[in-house]
């Protein structure tokens, strides 16, 4: 009898089961060169998948705004899902889903152990960096992504935890896998809808800031504003992350008590165990 | 006795040579996912490369200009690229290295039969079109690729061969795979240096134009002058096409008999063999 298969055991291709060191990609392929290709990154919490429905919608959105035809449904995707949580019997994981397009076109199901930060973090806050770039389609996710790991690791090189990406009219859009936001006078700022990924987590932070009686501005921070101690609390948000506290940014260190992100955290971990 | 190896047989990673198929990497690797990565196109005719010191030493200025460490140096590179000739008995061909960065880092020399395009591209001139795009650090090939994936597509469903990329200021930079020329009033327009790819062959372009009297003006055409038939010859060049004419734009037409720009590809072809 052979072992019982657990997570990380195996992948989805295209709907067949393989192992997970057969999950590879030709370097010659030219969709692998080019980065033709999107993606999303999910939490499973009790074998349960958080936002399924929502994350299959982006992916769908990403796979538009790049012309990419996945090699199957949206609906294939999501059985998929299942399917690899039952064949390993995965109950906490990062699951990722990443499709290639062009003539041989792939789809990827992928489990990891899930991804998740130690409780300091959200205690006593991470410091974040900002990094001058702009992304090509911000509302995508897409494998156009050197300028999130260029950014990502200049902030790992000073002690940083993220990278803030500030465009040329100097405004702090988002970090390399979150969104950003920062209060100042009670209210909360963020960048309009259409420049940024439209997250997954930042719909239920909007929702949290509304039920919490948080005035929200979308007009994204200005790097200057930031620099000069504009703000006293910020904040950015992820799958993974929730709403996890900034507290440092650049020099400058943010004074506020971060109960009104922990109350935001809080709100959307809740969320996700009942798939609001 | 087994048969003699020949072109597509091997690939060579990180100095081993491996079989073809085996040439692939993981779907999980961060690498992958970020295209953090760079690489270069080299022809190699009757078993020698073309200009191996210029690719390398552009490949470094890539690496360098995204922080990527490769896992080798760039003479071990140079050498596998030799040995791969020889292991698999290589006449003509375009090879491509490709380095990506990381904690496991890998260099790949690869080798396709040589990229060439027929003889009437070159007689009748090919159709290109415009499409709105900056690419994140013009001087540097890295897979950082998804604006030239979408706009060569593009150009493709509208019948051409090359996509001009065009900044927000109007300016025709270069194609997805190429430089960009235009000659107006006897002179030849080109983007300045800084702001595209420095390409192995636009030097030899340029050099070629000192020989042949033809002045340069360092300003790239307008997509607006484009549309409006200011120029009556344009051109593209890359390693794989040397100089071809572009006879249409959009749907401009060019007048022009094309006689400078076979100049100057018949120039930079005959400096392929003297290593010029």
């Amino acid at each position: 009898m052979s072992a019982v298969a657990k997570l990380g055991d195996h992948v989805i291709k295209n709907g067949q089961l393989i192992p997970s060191d057969q999950a590879v990609v030709p370097v010659a392929l030219r969709e692998v060169q080019y980065g033709f290709q999107t993606y999303e990154s999910l939490r499973v919490l009790h074998g349960e998948v958080v936002h399924l429905e929502d994350h299959l919608e982006r992916l769908r959105h990403s796979c538009d705004g790049i012309k990419l035809v996945p090699p199957c449904s949206y609906e294939d995707i999501g059985a998929w899902v299942h399917l690899l949580i039952e064949s390993d019997h995965i109950g906490d994981a990062t699951m990722k889903i990443q499709v290639y397009g062009g003539p041989e076109a792939m789809c990827f199901v992928m489990a990891a152990p899930l991804l998740s930060y130690p409780e300091r973090y959200y205690r006593d806050g991470v410091k974040a960096i900002t990094y001058h770039g702009e992304r090509l389609l911000p509302t995508c996710k897409t494998g156009n992504l050197l300028l999130q790991y260029m950014a990502l690791e200049e902030a790992k090189r000073q002690g940083g935890f993220e990278a803030i990406l500030v465009d040329r009219k100097g405004d702090a859009l988002e970090g390399t896998r979150s969104n950003f936001y920062a209060f100042h006078d009670g209210k909360l700022f963020t960048a309009p809808d259409e420049e940024v990924l439209g997250g997954v987590t930042r719909s239920r932070v909007l929702k949290a800031c509304k039920k919490l009686g948080i005035e929200v501005v979308f007009r994204s921070p200005k790097e200057s504003e930031l620099d000069a101690g504009y703000y006293d609390e910020a904040f950015i948000s992820a799958t993974s992350m929730a709403a996890m506290p900034v507290t440092q940014i650049n020099k400058v260190h943010l004074p506020g008590n971060r109960k009104r992100t922990l109350a935001i955290c809080k709100m959307v971990r809740d969320w996700e165990l009942t798939d609001n």
